[in-house]
């Protein structure tokens, strides 16, 4: 891929249908990003061919902190008890804007930057959620922001969140507990997606937990009324969960994999262990759950003369949308446009559109912007962004970085991902939060009302208090899974 | 029938052919109770047309007090906390020999003395288990004693024990636990059945209880999550014990009913019942199966947010053989010998025999007495005689009151029953309970070692404790059934 | 009750309130009605008290034939193989207005016209859903617009439609079934409530069905193996079922009452069975789930070596909102406005409320008439008004004729439905409902638009098929229940 | 360990016991023995190192062949469809007796000869059921077996099968159904142990099979109604399973694990595999188990929408005792005598017995020789000598290759099997069957009692079918455990 020709034939052409309703300052951030295209690309490539997954992001850390040091931000690494989070600043003094940068891969997904499923040479981890772009196009959004604090000599702090472990580890929840965010005034993320989006959405607040069940071994055939099932137990939660399921609301959402069934028929099992995960548009809601769901481990132990503990993996609030940020980050959205696929692009995303339901769909609807809406009920996943949306007001966006009607979590997400699709969309990303980031540090009067709002949509009595609890982070969650 | 003819067939050949054996002394009982027949029979007809249920059975108890205190025993009625238990004693000191009686029948079993299944007009109770017979059996063979005793001037005292509500009432535990047999030196039992046999066997012991669960109730189609189900909480405890039949030795038994299982399913139901039974060879096996169980529905409760109570209605200890009073009997029984059908009653039997699986056995089986054999393990029923023989030395047999192969409970028992098959066979009972308590009012050195084999079976550390605990005999558990 | 004065403070004053609205014709109809309230009243009065079960209305049924017939309406009685349904015809040709009138009582709610929980001396069923309003108060329309067609000379016809088994039996189909609405042009309905509305209201598409497990009997500590329990078969359903609730929208219902469990524990049953419910906001997927339940059951019945078959007992459809019809019969609500109580009755609601969360509510509530609202999907209950929703457009309202907050099938409102507050929330109704009839009558316009609306809504390729398949009204479900 | 020592604190002593009872031929033989030990521990040592798995025996079976062929054995190599299966034999013509040899170790077991446990630096496997202890010692047998056919000049064969894969591949099956045994005499076995025995015995038939079940994958989430859940096909045959327990007889006995139940929660599982083991005194009971179990596997499939099949991975009949040829093993056992432990040998025992319940066993345990009996009905384990003893006369024996009280698949199975306790428990083993060889050549009467007890045990129509259908052998059923 040359990046001159990718340059002449869709950015250009981007650019100029945008300087019509730009300032001159955003004309000149969206500038500043695109000469310096080809540095943020190469750190998202990077991050994707190392493939690291959630805590093990070693090599991905460092070169975002080195690349962002170069910039001359201050780094403070090793934050909140993770080794792989970091928080990047530059400036001082209010307003502090906060953007969100995450770079751990899946696992069981090594694929290849080609349209077609092929397993990868080397492992099996790859970036099917698109988090080498999150991470890079977040840290090309900070700099640029940074670029322009300081030749317009703006008052106020960028702050840069490199947040680990995203899928399954819940970095953000820690740094939150941590209180890293109290002083911040906006923070603003974002998505890759297979649409380009504004929408202040919310999610599912979730709870995981792994239950493990202790019961005493006996030879199955010889004498099996000296031992008690460990399955028994599980067995007997999972019955009992699933009678609860006509007793809690519909929206709610329980889903378990039994991860220790017994190895061997022969023996009673003395130890078998499930995984949980419980889920609800509101996180109190979701406490409650999952205190239930505790309960009927408790109980099924008792009921089968085993012993029950549980660990609490992760913990997410769901995401509070921000009606007056989410409106100021769609304009911004809204000017910068979609993605345009030059030729190759558009066979490349025609041709995985082919291997899924892609229905109404053609690799321009990359191009459009998704009306504004406010999203007030969270429904399908969960994200520990959620945590942050509880105590600062925060919004979010989605680029297409994948083709149109691309699952995440997919071959076809790590394919689009690791070429040029990938990088046009993240640089729509990075593009919008600095023009949004720009809006916020001019306007007092709507980081006033986005607290304002954030106030009024958590209630009067709210204090922060993670689902966690006090557990550390699970640094080796994925250890064997690499 | 003609009591004449009867005699001269069947009962006169009898005596013959034991006149040989049999003493003078034991020839003269055996011509008291024949003389006696037609009394005792009648009273046994009586019983079973009055076909009284469990704690019901007032006309059967006032019917055989009224027999035996005619003959000069002292009575005293209401004994236990349960109006229709009595005990009947004649005779002063030591030894003093107990013979048990029951008389109450069975709900849904209303029937005729006929060869053919038919519904009675009036009610639906049954004598399906033969205790009509088993009272005036019993009681023939107390005042046969009686009059033995005041003739010969014999030392000792007889006693008959109105026993209520062996269906599931349990009277003779209520009974041991009042001490009311503490004094006594033997006691002999017998039951009717399908072959004549004084084995020295055991039976299951068993313990039975309602468990009933309170949920919530809600209206299940229009908010379900605000309801809890109590049937679910039946539903989750019969899951763990269906679970841990694995982990309880095979020769535990574990059975249930759900008496209550809500009446309509539009409304998640506040209410629902389950009926346990739990048996083993060995009471104090039981008595830890049955904590188990309990557990497993308090699991139950806590695992669906119901809650739960349960009331024990039965607990009857397994019997203890006793091999040296079961020798006794059983040579007493071969010298009573058999029962010998006439021409009519063995088409009578060939009849009933035909409506059911009768193999190899023919009418004439019922002659025959099976081969002594002491049984140490029970298996199949339950019997509230179990509580009386870790007490006290006791001994049983079985009178072919039903044509052979005939089940218990079944309408061919209440139909035999109630003919001259189901008198020859309460009359070899009779005979037989007679002669064994003459060999024991004789015999000091038997009822010693009786006594002794008693101490060694149960245990040195043995104290007697109900199953029951101190819960009231349930007086009107059979209400409503009549 | 004197209704002299009842009429003096509160319906005089009501109509004094219209007269500034209401055409002459319909003032005219409003006076014919009142006039005749206490023939009305009466009606309903004695079906309160008769309390009939469905498909055992005898008396109800007699009345209501009567009445009409003397009005000089044609009846065919004894319709759709259901003797206790009718269809009773005035007038002749285009349009046909139907009414509808049902007439059942509910068991287990015996109960006084008193404001207090208490037995009523006489039998157990009790018009706990205000069927005794529903039917007079058609009946009372259906009278008032007959008198107005015949006056007039409008051309047209009048039908009221004797729709027996509501609560469970679901007379209503078998007529829809039959085609018996097939040439209607509207179909009018009502149902006694705690408020007044005419909403476009959609209810819950339902089908029920009674599953019969089949076993192999065996005693249960004698031979447990030689049996198979019919109630394991029960259970497996269950639990199957219990899972199945993760996949199915969460839309759905299903609920479930265990009928037989079994009567005894010491017998592995050979019986059981099992009542389901399956509900859904629209009937084909009620058709698709319920065809899934009945795959669990077989299922449960093959793992379980025992036998299944079931018997459809209701199949609803939902009821498809008609907008059209329902704002012109919301407008005349609001012309007759709600339910004025006198002193007495506000100290009679106001202590029925004492029994009751009320929250917010204040015996005034009754006099407010409910926004309109066109309700689309479904929850809470279901009618076999469904189905006639699906074959002609229909539309129907709410009356307060119980005290605000009154839940249906409870004690408060058979009480309230037992005096003058029922009585003038059935008036509100038959006012309602004529009103409406003459302007449909008036409007071939409307009753077009109104038809258009049904096709649009119910699709292309409908074609009626009844839930029940072909099975015959189950005219005996309520036997034994009365 | 200095072998010279050893001799002659132990084994000469055993000798000078024996001589007085031995007959001149099977003193040589005994002397044979002992003049090779060395040699035959070695061997046994050898596959003690190499410790592999089940089908993957591949030094093992190599080093007992060259063992065999350098004796002048002819070697049948990879028969029946196993590459590490053999057939050795020397001589020829009637009778021919057979001799098993077993050689495979079991995963997780890696250990030292050590009296504590520790892990061995190379490898998971280890020798924890004494395999290397059976191979090389029926080795040895067969040898001194032959050696004295060949100086005697006695007629007849002796045949050595090496059969691969007892614990859980069932080589045994694989060769009795290609008839490599029909023309056998008489077969003799045995297996290390913690006792001397040589009980005609009895073991449980067992089949074992994965059910895999398929469902369809959704986001648990997102749109869990459109998934079908394979985890909850493996629970609901679990819960029929269970259910079923009380419907089979006591003495079955049926056990699972389920070794997939979904890797993670927030996906409805497409794929889960549960792994039963069916178990029973008599095969064909077992048979009929298996079809129910198979039944329910397809019911649960059918309930939940899943589908499923299996695999049937073992199927071994029970052992039919031979009472003939175990009298002739017993009494050879006792002129062999047990085995006799050394100072440190007592040391080593004495430290193993202190890591596990050992009562009211010593060391010196190890020297006695159990009565003998006749083991009608089996219990507890299950092997693949069953298959074999129903199609030709068939007897084994343990011998204390284990310190007293040491379980088989124990870590101090392996210790004690890997030194000399191990060694001269062999030794004591590869004696008695030389010695009941013997008696077989020289007593063709035996031979033909022994027959007749086959005949008359396995019953007239017997033919044998193989549990195991017509599957091949699982050959790498322990690929990736090693």
């Amino acid at each position: 891929m040359k990046l001159s020709t990718y340059c002449l034939l869709s950015l250009c052409f981007l650019l100029g249908s945008l300087q019509a309703q730009l300032s001159p300052e955003k004309s000149a951030m969206i500038a500043d990003l695109e000469k310096n295209q080809s540095k943020y690309v190469s750190v998202a490539d990077k991050i994707w061919s190392h493939a690291e997954l959630g805590f093990l992001e070693d090599e991905s850390t460092a070169l975002l902190q080195k690349t962002l040091k170069k910039e001359g931000f201050s780094i403070k690494a090793d934050v909140a008890g993770m080794p792989t989070a970091f928080i990047a600043e530059y400036g001082s003094g209010k307003p502090i804007i906060a953007m969100l940068a995450e770079y751990d891969a899946l696992p069981d997904m090594s694929q290849k930057a080609v349209p077609m499923k092929v397993k990868s040479p080397n492992g099996n981890a790859g970036h099917a959620c698109g988090h080498h772009l999150f991470g890079a196009g977040s840290v090309a959004a900070a700099i640029t922001v940074k670029n322009w604090l300081k030749e317009s000599k703006t008052p106020g702090t960028i702050r840069l969140y490199g947040t680990p472990a995203e899928e399954g580890g819940g970095g953000k929840v820690f740094m939150v507990r941590a209180g890293l965010f109290d002083d911040v005034d906006a923070v603003l993320s974002w998505h890759p997606g297979n649409e380009n989006s504004a929408d202040a959405g919310s999610s599912l607040a979730a709870m995981s937990a792994r239950f493990r069940f202790k019961g005493v071994a006996a030879h199955a055939a010889g004498a099996p009324w000296m031992g008690r099932s460990a399955l028994d137990g599980v067995e007997a939660m999972n019955y009992m969960v699933n009678m609860m399921r006509e007793h809690v609301r519909p929206e709610s959402r329980m889903h378990y994999a039994i991860l220790n069934g017994a190895k061997a028929a022969n023996i009673v099992p003395a130890y078998a262990e499930v995984s949980y995960i419980i889920r609800h548009p509101d996180m109190r809601e979701v406490r409650k759950l999952f205190a239930r769901v505790v309960k009927a481990s408790e109980a099924a132990a008792m009921g089968t003369e085993t012993e029950v503990s549980h660990e609490i993996i992760i913990g997410y609030f769901n995401k509070l949308p921000n009606q007056v940020l989410g409106e100021v980050m769609h304009k911004n959205l809204q000017m910068v446009g979609g993605v345009s696929y030059d030729t190759k692009e558009k066979e490349f995303a025609a041709k995985l559109m082919e291997t899924y339901d892609s229905r109404d769909l053609v690799p321009e609807s990359a191009e459009k912007v998704k009306d504004f809406e406010v999203i007030e009920i969270g429904r399908g996943g969960s994200t520990d962004v959620g945590d942050i949306s509880w105590v600062r007001p925060t919004t979010g966006m989605r680029a297409a970085t994948w083709a149109p009607g691309t699952s995440a979590h997919s071959w076809q997400a790590v394919a689009a991902g690791g070429m040029s699709i990938g990088h046009k969309g993240m640089m729509v990303a990075a593009k919008t939060l600095s023009l949004t980031a720009f809006d916020l540090y001019n306007s007092p009067e709507l980081l006033k009302k986005a607290n304002e709002e954030l106030l009024r949509r958590r209630g009067e009595d709210f204090k922060y208090e993670s689902l966690l609890g006090d557990r550390e982070p699970p640094l080796d969650y994925r250890k064997g899974q690499e």
